[in-house]
């Protein structure tokens, strides 16, 4: 039985026609069009630059918004709540959750699978989880491009929901226009994300669980923490404000749509800044393109047979630790 | 109090002096040390070269030996057996959780904590977990160097548990001498890693919670499907076996250490084969190197900053998508 689904999931591949037909439904919004086509960036990454290629000129239309916070702070439902909140904007709006422990992703581990009849019956909002597992190489690649099938299928708002726990989180965050990151009270989640740099990335904080005591605490340190942030310095720059949300009472969902649909605003009137930004972004994406795609073989490429096996031999006898042995691969680039 | 401790985590930084000190203790097995390094090659990347090159003389002893499966196939339990059973072996034996849902790393969300006070309190066991959260950047680099750790202390097995979920995670995998890959009856796990790649990774193939209705089959199944194996072709070569082990009764697990230790021993006397692999790992190690400190390096330095403002500028107006602007960077050193 193994076998013939070896088979099996060898044998679905798009042939041209299909591919013109996936296309043509994508951008018509077709729901099961374009949960194939997710199903197909994430597992058919041979078949993606084409299918992208196709679809790319009707993307750039959707606002993105990377949503990231530790495990257990609340951030399925508030996503729940916020796409509530942004259907009464009349917004489209696409959910893509990378967290492995989200109810989003069927991981409701903790029994707190949340009620999303609401916004999964509703036409106007699509959520999906990238499976992590399966997918070898290019996660922040394939949920890119994930994001791009919704965008050119005419959503306004495209939510990502990832866990704020290593790089690829991180490499995936950047992908978005704004950058909420989520601390709850009482776990010293600011002083972490501090420390792991994942306070660089927010442009908004938003402390969830505000019903929680020490809340207010935690707004104000992160508050005078970010009055002296050196990198607000102009007038008019963005000051990344603090906002205190909660599930239980619905606080600050309102104003933390707002607060997003001000960013997109402030974007929208600061065109060098979102030139910078989607720049920086264009520059990662096409970075994680190569790293995924083409790393191994530019190495191959540039350093010959002979001196790889050279300096392999030499870690292998211990003559040289890998750092000094990959410093030594990539001297001849920075003369 | 935010402020201080940000000041206070900057400050924890070796000098010249201290770094000796640590590799010398290190080197003489001292618990706290070993804790130390290995907080040293997960938060300061920026030391851990110079640190690495101080021990990697004493490193080359130890068999790491990766253990892989998904979440809830009861990895964390099978490995406290193994560490009891390689205790009687009379094994040094150090563990490195990867895992962020496992109960090495306090992640028991599911209350299954089990109870390691037997092996913890062992002064030849030496568990850790890799924090997932904060390691920006190289989580199967630290994963490596935290093993090269043990190894340089004296431990003579090192188990490495990951969650087998995405491409970091074979990359760890990669690094082991043997791989062992967890399935369990009930959840296609089998197929799944089969799509999954994850099975070209495998060594050992293990069905656990065999005390499970269906193990048999899936026993079954993988024996047959491993019959048919293309790359099994020559004589004395090693043959995936698959072995049931049940976390409830103890099933499999003196069958399981063993089969470890007839891997060792396939390794020793197949010296072609173990050091293609060993070649194979030193190169993955070199090159996971090169991906984390020089990779955009090496773009920037190869690509003119021209080049890319020209072909990002093509991106953002929509004239090109990101995969044909990849492969316009990559071009030139293909030809």
């Amino acid at each position: 039985m193994i076998i013939k689904i070896v088979i099996f999931s060898q044998s679905i591949t798009f042939g041209v026609f299909e591919l013109q037909n996936l296309v043509e439904r994508v951008l018509e919004g077709n729901r099961r069009a374009i949960a194939q086509a997710i199903s197909l960036v994430e597992n058919q990454p041979d078949k993606c630059a084409e299918f992208i290629g196709s679809i790319f000129h009707a993307t750039g239309k959707a606002f993105i918004v990377g949503i990231t916070g530790p495990p257990g702070s609340g951030k399925s439902t508030l996503i729940n709540n916020l796409v509530i909140e942004f259907r009464k904007h009349d917004k489209k709006v696409g959910v893509i959750a990378v967290d492995p422990t989200s109810p989003f992703s069927g991981g409701a581990l903790l029994g707190d699978r949340i009620r999303m009849d609401d916004v999964q019956t509703d036409s106007n909002v699509f959520i999906r989880s990238m499976g992590s597992r399966g997918s070898l190489g290019g996660l922040s690649r394939a949920t890119m491009d994930a994001v791009r099938v919704l965008d050119a299928a005419g959503y306004d708002i495209i939510l990502i929901e990832t866990v704020g726990a290593g790089q690829s989180e991180v490499e995936i965050v950047r992908t978005a226009h704004c950058c909420c990151v989520l601390g709850i009270p009482g776990t010293g989640d600011a002083v972490q994300a501090i420390k792991a740099g994942i306070m660089e990335i927010a442009d908004i904080y938003v402390v969830n669980k505000a019903d929680r005591p020490g809340a207010q605490e935690i707004v104000n340190e992160l508050k005078l923490l970010l009055s002296i942030d050196p990198l607000v310095k102009e007038e008019g720059q963005w000051k990344i404000p603090v906002i205190s949300t909660s599930n239980i009472d619905q606080t600050g969902i309102i104003e933390l749509v707002e607060t997003i649909l001000n960013f997109y605003e402030y974007l929208e009137n600061s065109v060098d800044f979102a030139h910078e930004r989607e720049f920086i972004r264009r520059k990662n994406e096409i970075l994680e393109i190569i790293k995924v795609e083409f790393f191994e073989n530019i190495l191959e490429n540039l350093v010959n047979k002979q001196k790889w096996e050279e300096i392999l031999n030499e870690v292998i006898l211990k003559k040289r630790d890998p750092y000094s042995a990959a410093k030594s691969i990539m001297d001849p680039f920075f003369r």
